[in-house]
Formats: structure tokens, C-alpha cells, sequence
């Protein structure tokens, strides 16, 4: 339905955002660690957070403002500390940060956004943290080139940079939208795992932005794991600021339906690149559930299988060891017959049937072997129940996941 | 209140019960891969199954008998062989299988129990399972060794054998208990992981000793995890064949409660041993949670803690990664106040507070490292909610996990 079409970019691809990536020391030395992202005018802004209780202080500082201010215009991104764990100090940086950036930007403290990722408990060094603002803010530019060092200051233990941009018509304007997200351990998102930022300059009203990103994340974030470790720390966030001048967004019609769209074709990307770039990641491992009675099913089958240890395992040695595929359907939680379940391997190198009427099919070995040592492989899996359908993505389990995890904090 | 007194041997260990173990060649060459346990006389059974709906063919043939059979006299195990996912011709190997033994021991067919584990998808050659049932017969003894052989024919990727002996008086009769077990992956439990095997002369009702099982599992084998896979073959069954003469116990008085903790004795050091036994572990990781709400609660939040491969990858990386853990516990599910919380690492180096108030404690880094270096590690929480605790056990992520099964079918 929607015409989208991918463009170069990320957050300062559409109209009006501009930002920046600096070296600030917190944790790290020799490398960006703090990002901006601006707007030069006001933004609607929707957010999901972390499940988890136990929630960093810059979620719980985000939350309020999403939920209480009338627009927020900025976001200021650290990595190295999380800020999660740190009790009272922890929010009391968050504040400072808030006010240091909206001075020096010239907004309301509670427009600006603050989001922290690395290693819990440790206590942000505000002095730093406030050197770091100054300079995003005299460096800060609408360029592609200022988006890919946001990109890449909001990096932790991945290996690559993640961002996306494209453009969609929308009322009879052209809407442009780019993201970027950091993540690669500890995330099960929930919602959602990691830290992402998407701004826009489509024209919608605050409460369709948030149905429209609640909506989203069920299906794009909340659908990939690489640890099974939901963090403190997760955060989405979608800034939009109208510039596009398309007739405001205020019911769910045909321009709603083509803003969703677009957003799903930015955080599904994000998504991918994030379980493909999960610590110690070899491949990207897709497990695709059609047939399943309900959506809601599918969601947890997919999911079950992605999150599997032992085919994680199966996975990185290029084993076809489809059992332990039934068995993590098995335990899911979901009810079904195996005897009517269909199981395929596919990638690059072809597709193949593993599995069906409850025992092995008389496949090549060699074969499927093949098919699962490519860079992206997915598990395919009928159940002849219905017509609901889920996708989910993990990664191999690799001994650099364990090599990453043993001694991160060091 | 129970005095236990822990003595020699397995599940030979009791009056009446003899057993054996043998090479049979089954996938395994070279070493002992079938094992029998025999009671001289019928016994009453009670088993708990994997809640995998995929469940392998020998827990399909063990519930009918467990559930339908007057008593059981029998258990013929493989290893190596999962029977899993293998159809009708998987339960029609069981039912040759119990046939074979019944007919070479003398007691029905469908007093004989079955089991396998390894790998899921093949099917068992008959030949050499039936060939493998005569030298068992021929071989079983109610001698200490003969135990030990049966003990170790049912190991997979296990890396020690596993098992038990004790004595109690009840009703002022000496009851003896005995039990073996085997499970290193694939171990997430619910009901059980793992083959479990557990023998007694009690004098015991079937709808009590049924009853035991069952409520003792949910703080036993329940309560540990190797890598969050739940089998397609988890089986315990325990066999009372009364020979101890004690008055039959048919109510829930003291003669039931000093059983049940006798049992408890037996399970939750098999289950222990299984977790520190994981595939590829170094450490034996314990987490226990005093001061929580409800019981239920306290296992959740235990559970989730021995569950996350983040904290699993720090403990073999002897990092006192404490975030990880608030972080497991805050993901758990259950509710509460981070603020709250005290954790503290102990082990035979010591017991230190690591985290309160909402915040680290001003601990010593190198003080953690060497009490987390120690091989059996344990977390304590205290949630300061309430007064229920539970214990769960778990094992170090490394390495040798991704090794082991990222190649374990070749």
C-alpha cells in the first residue's frame, strides 16, 4: 500500500533534526560516547520502556517527560554507564543533564530526553557528562555525516553501527523518517530492548503517535532476542516535528495505516540489525511460525526457537539439528500436535524440508548443512492450525558471547 | 525432625532392588550406554513427565503405566538415543522394548518402565535393545557396583555420575532410599529435567507416593536450569516395593512427612549434582531469595537469576557483575522495590554485601572476585518483603557449553 522508499541517512534524515557524536571520556577513551539528537522545532514524542522493575534512571526521567510535557525537542545519549542502579544520585544526574542541555540549547529542561547505556550500578560523572553536552551542542549539524557519528557514539559491544532513513508520501507530502538503534547484549526486548531514536517530520497527533509505536514495537523490537536478558535500560523513542507539512495525523485512516508502515519498515530493519549484531553473533538466525492459530501464538513459538541456547549452539556449529527446534516449540507453552507440524531450513543456499508428519524427512545431510552455514538462516515452521503468523530474530550462540560477557566490565 | 542417616550406594541401595549397566552399543561404542533397575518384587510407581508438548515416546509409554498399571516391577534405560520425535515407530519400539524385558524377567509387559536420552530424531535400533536387555538380565545384582554400572550407563554428556543412598526409621522400621540420576543440557526442568530414578523399600500407598513426587519436584528438580531447554524426555519415577515392613503409609501424618523429606534429601542432592554438572560448567551458582512475599514468588525471582546467561557468562568470568542479577530479578516478573533489595555473594571464601539501599555498597573488588572464584558460588537476596525463601541452582555459561553443542550430534 504504502510507496516507501529507502534513502541514505538516519535521525537528521527528515526535516528540521539535526545532531552530533563526541568524545566525552565517560567511560570509554578514544572513541564518541555521547550523542545529540535536536530538533529546531518542538516534537510530539511517543516512548516504550523497559519492563523490567528494575528501571535505570533515565527511563524513569524519560517516561515523565513523554507522558507529562507538552513536546520534547532533544535527546542526549551517553555510553560507557548505564545510570541504572544508582538510586537518588542517579536521577539527580539525569536532572542536571536535562537543565545543563536546555540552557545551552535554549528549551524547557523537561523537553530534553536522556538516555544511558553500559555497565549497571556504576554512578555517571556529571562534570563529564556536562563537557560532553557543550560540545555535542557546538558540533551539532542537520548533515548525514552528524547522524552517523550519533550512530556511532551510541555504541557499546556492537560491532557495526545500526541507522536507516526513507521517504513515503503521505496526504500528498513527502514524510521523511530515520532511525538509530545501539544493542547487541542483554537484550530480550520486553519492550523493548536497547536504546532506539526515530524522528520524522510527518505531521501526527501525540496520542496516534503513541498507539502507533505501542502498536509497533509488539512486532519489530519485542520480536528479536539475543541473551534472553531484558535490560534496565531500554528505551524507543519517536520524535516527530511536523515540517513535512502533510495535514496533521489525527484519526486511523489511510495516511495513519502508511505511518505505520514506514515505521515498521524502520524498526523491523533496526530490529534485524540488532539480533544479527548480537555479542559474539556469526549469523542472523530468523524463525518464521505460519499456520499458527493465533498471532499471539506465533509471537511465542518464533520466539521460543530464537531463544533457544541449545539451537542457538546448533546454529553457530552449522549443525542441522532440527530436534532442538520441536523441543523449544515444545516448551513454549503453546499447544499443538507435532505430528502436524512442518519444519523447513532456509537461506541463500536454498530451502529444504526437515521435518513433517512427526518424524524426520529423508533429507541430505550435506545439504541442509549447507543451507544453515550461510549468514542468515531461518527456521521455517507450518503448523497447520490457522493463518496467523509471527516472525522473530536471534543469533548463533557463539564462545565470543561468552568471551564478551565473562569479563565485560574490565 | 527426620533423622537421615546418608550411606553407600544407589539404587541398589534398598531391599529387593537390583540393577545393571551394559554396553549395548546403541549410538555410544565403547562404554556402558543401557542400564536396568529391578525390584524382586512389584512396586508402587509414581512419576512426574516433561510439560513439553513434544514429548519423546518412552514418557508417552511411562504415563500409561505410572496412570494405568496395578504396579511396576521394572525400568529398562538407554542412552544416546532420545526417541523423540519419532512417530509410531518410536512408541512401537517402547511397547518391543517392555515386551523384550517382561518377557526375559517374568513379569508383565506393562509393569515395565522405559527411557531414553540423547539425541532427538533417530530412531532405536531393536535389535540391539532387545540384545542389550538380555545381558542386562543376565547381569543384574543388588550389589553396591552393580548400582554404580547402571549409574553410569545413563550418562550423556554428564561428566560424573550421580547418584544417592540413605536410611531413615519410619514407623520404627529402617526404610532405605536410593536414587541416580543423569542431565547436563537440556536442563530446564519443568517438570523434570533429566532422567531421575529413585528406589525404596517403603511401605507407601501409590496416591501418597504420587503425591510426594509431585510436590517435591517443584522445589527439587524444578528449581534448576543448565541452559532454559526443556526436555523432550524429562522423566522421574520412583518405585516403593515395601520391603522395609514399615505400617503402609496412607495418610498424611508423621510417617508421610518423614518420607517426604527423605525424598527431598535424595532430589535436591541429584538435582544439585545435576546443575553443577552442567554442560561445560565450572562452578555450581546458587541463588537463594529470603524475605519474599510468597513462596511462589521466592522461586521466580531464584529462578531467573540461575536462568540469565548474562550472569552466567560473569560468574565463569569470576566478575562480580552484581547489575546482572538486579537486572534478572527485575525482569523475573515479580514486583517489587529495587530500594529495598540486599544482595550478597557467599561461598566458602566468605559472605560480603554487594549491593543496598538502591545502591552499591562500598565493597572490595578483589574480596568479591575471590569469593565468586570459589566452585560452588551462591547469591543471596533479601527482598525484605515478607518471610518465604527458595533456593535454585544453576551453573557457569562457557566456552565448553558452545563447544559441547555446537557439535553434539557428530
Amino acid at each position: 500500500m504504502a510507496n516507501i522508499k529507502q534513502i541514505e541517512g538516519g535521525v537528521t534524515a527528515a526535516k528540521g533534526f539535526q545532531a552530533a557524536g563526541v568524545e566525552a571520556a565517560i567511560k570509554y577513551q578514544n572513541r564518541k560516547d555521547m550523542a545529540l539528537v535536536y530538533s529546531t522545532v518542538p516534537c510530539k514524542v511517543a516512548g516504550t520502556f523497559t519492563t523490567n522493575v528494575v528501571k535505570a534512571a533515565p527511563v524513569l526521567w524519560d517516561k515523565k517527560v513523554v507522558e507529562e510535557s507538552a513536546f520534547a525537542q532533544a535527546v542526549v545519549v551517553n555510553s560507557g554507564v548505564a545510570n541504572a542502579c544508582t538510586g537518588k544520585q542517579g536521577l539527580d544526574t539525569c536532572k542536571a543533564e536535562a537543565e545543563c542541555a536546555g540552557k545551552l540549547l535554549g528549551i524547557p529542561a523537561d523537553s530534553v530526553l536522556v538516555a544511558s547505556t553500559g555497565v549497571i550500578g556504576m554512578q555517571l560523572p556529571e562534570d563529564r557528562i556536562c563537557a560532553g553536552i557543550e560540545k555535542l551542542v557546538a558540533a551539532k549539524a542537520d548533515t548525514l555525516e552528524a547522524g552517523l557519528d550519533a550512530a556511532k557514539a551510541i555504541m557499546t559491544t556492537d560491532t557495526v553501527h545500526k541507522q536507516i532513513a526513507l521517504e513515503v508520501e503521505i496526504g500528498g507530502k513527502t514524510v521523511t523518517m530515520g532511525g538509530m538503534c545501539k544493542g547487541s547484549g542483554m537484550i530480550h526486548p520486553n519492550m523493548c530492548t536497547m536504546l532506539g531514536f526515530v524522528t520524522t517530520d510527518a505531521n501526527i497527533s501525540k496520542e496516534l503517535l503513541q498507539k502507533a509505536v505501542s502498536a509497533d514495537v509488539v512486532d519489530s523490537f519485542n520480536m528479536i532476542s539475543v541473551d534472553g536478558d531484558t535490560s534496565t535500560n531500554d528505551t524507543l523513542l519517536v520524535m516527530a516535528n511536523g515540517l513535512a507539512e502533510n495535514a496533521e495525523i489525527t484519526t486511523e485512516g489511510e495516511d495513519y495505516e502508511i505511518f505505520c508502515a514506514a515505521l515498521h519498515e524502520i524498526t523491523s530493519y533496526l530490529a534485524k540489525k540488532m539480533a544479527g549484531d548480537g555479542e559474539g553473533a556469526t549469523a542472523l538466525f530468523e524463525t518464521k511460525v505460519v499456520g499458527a492459530d493465533t498471532k499471539e501464538n506465533a509471537r511465542v513459538l518464533a520466539k521460543s526457537v530464537i531463544c533457544s541456547s541449545l539451537t542457538k549452539a546448533a546454529i553457530f556449529g552449522h549443525d542441522a539439528n532440527w530436534g532442538r527446534i520441536l523441543c523449544a516449540l515444545g516448551y513454549s507453552g503453546v499447544q499443538f500436535d507435532p505430528e502436524n507440524v512442518d519444519l523447513y531450513f532456509q537461506s541463500a543456499s536454498g530451502k529444504m524440508q526437515i521435518f513433517g508428519n512427526g518424524v524426520a524427512c529423508d533429507y541430505s545431510e550435506e545439504e541442509a548443512t549447507k543451507i544453515i552455514s550461510d549468514p542468515e538462516v531461518t527456521a521455517l515452521v507450518d503448523m497447520h492450525m490457522g493463518d496467523a503468523e509471527a516472525t522473530a530474530w536471534g543469533c548463533d550462540l557463539s564462545y565470543d558471547y561468552v568471551k564478551i560477557n565473562a569479563d565485560y566490565r574490565s
